[in-house]
């Protein structure tokens, strides 16, 4: 792999490229190591470039993490519409799609370098927060369109960081080694009863005396 | 807090004290900072011991996190009977007593520290699965008694890993601020169906040719 020099603003054949080999080395590293054992070093190294290439490209670690941890799929774009109508089939439609993402490898390291990274260290636990609660929750809040769906939109949330952690980077069996298949069909109905199944009332501004049926 | 100077073996008052002590101070260091930076420096200075005492106590920093991360109850003793008989109540009883162990704080910081230390350290990692596969998953499974029990533990596990994650660590809400009873009530139906609802048939040693009905 090329080792360029460092460039002063002029652009030149290659510079995206080398960009582009220095994001994914780091994408890769955050997944596999953490944020924490991550340096600029090692990621520099797996690039094949200089060290200080990537800080002339990204500035600092945390500015390289939020930089290449970015989302595989625009939120706005893609969950309102899985969820909309609080149709019965949002859950399985949400389940086969979240599924879909995590079974890629690039993807993956996405989402296991936010949710291991997030683990870490606080300050990036609410980059992590950020990213997850305005987008991802915002996202499926728009399409459920209900009063709750904060609430329903977190506790998806929490199932799919638990595959995440459980399946991914613990490794817990059998869940590890279940087909992608079988989890889209595992987790559809949990999905389902988040999106629009009945839910404890939480207070809001007027005091909620009666609780959601169970 | 007395700074006892390292003993040879032999017994004397307070040693169990200064033990306590140190293993306390780790549990509150490995929680709240996770497994890499959790130093014995700092776990001493906070218990107010040389460091050479925690080494004299536990050996080593790895050995350190296995002997306070133990589990603040017995798997074996009380998660079989709350799980037995595939009762419609088994959700519900199991999402109470989770949550009533994830609301006391010391463990509380026994699972935070042990899924953070999980995330960042592949060699933590697994130490945690072995403990929650062959510990916590084992014992759901003893209670179920049904052949695919541990495919049902372990999706119990990753709905409980993302509790943890998204409302302790991540602190996404509004499921962070939701109260201890609204989150009982949240998780019941999802655990119950994990445990006794239709799963999809995973190929065992003879092949499956029918999926469980969703």
């Amino acid at each position: 792999m090329a080792t360029p020099r460092r460039t002063r603003r002029g652009r030149r054949p290659g510079t995206s490229d080398t960009r582009e080999a220095i994001a994914e080395a780091a994408r890769r590293c955050f997944a596999e190591v953490g944020y924490d054992r991550a340096s600029i070093r090692v990621v520099a190294d797996q690039a094949g470039v200089d060290p200080a290439l990537v800080m002339h490209f990204f500035g600092s670690k945390q500015k390289l993490f939020v930089s290449v941890m970015s989302l595989p799929f625009e939120p706005e774009d893609v969950l309102p519409a899985l969820v909309t109508g609080r149709s019965s089939q949002a859950g399985a439609r949400l389940a086969r799609f979240i599924v879909g993402v995590l079974e890629q490898p690039q993807p993956r390291t996405v989402f296991t370098g936010m949710v291991r990274s997030a683990a870490a260290e606080p300050e990036v636990a609410d980059l992590v927060r950020d990213v997850v609660s305005s987008r991802m929750i915002g996202a499926i809040a728009t399409g459920l369109a209900v009063a709750d769906a904060p609430l329903r939109a977190s506790l998806v949330a929490s199932q799919i960081i638990g595959v995440i952690m459980a399946r991914y980077v613990i490794r817990i069996e059998p869940l590890a080694s279940l087909t992608p298949d079988a989890l889209v069909e595992a987790l559809s109905p949990n999905l389902q009863r988040y999106l629009t199944g009945p839910l404890p009332v939480v207070p809001g501004p007027e005091p909620a005396h009666e609780a959601g049926a169970l």
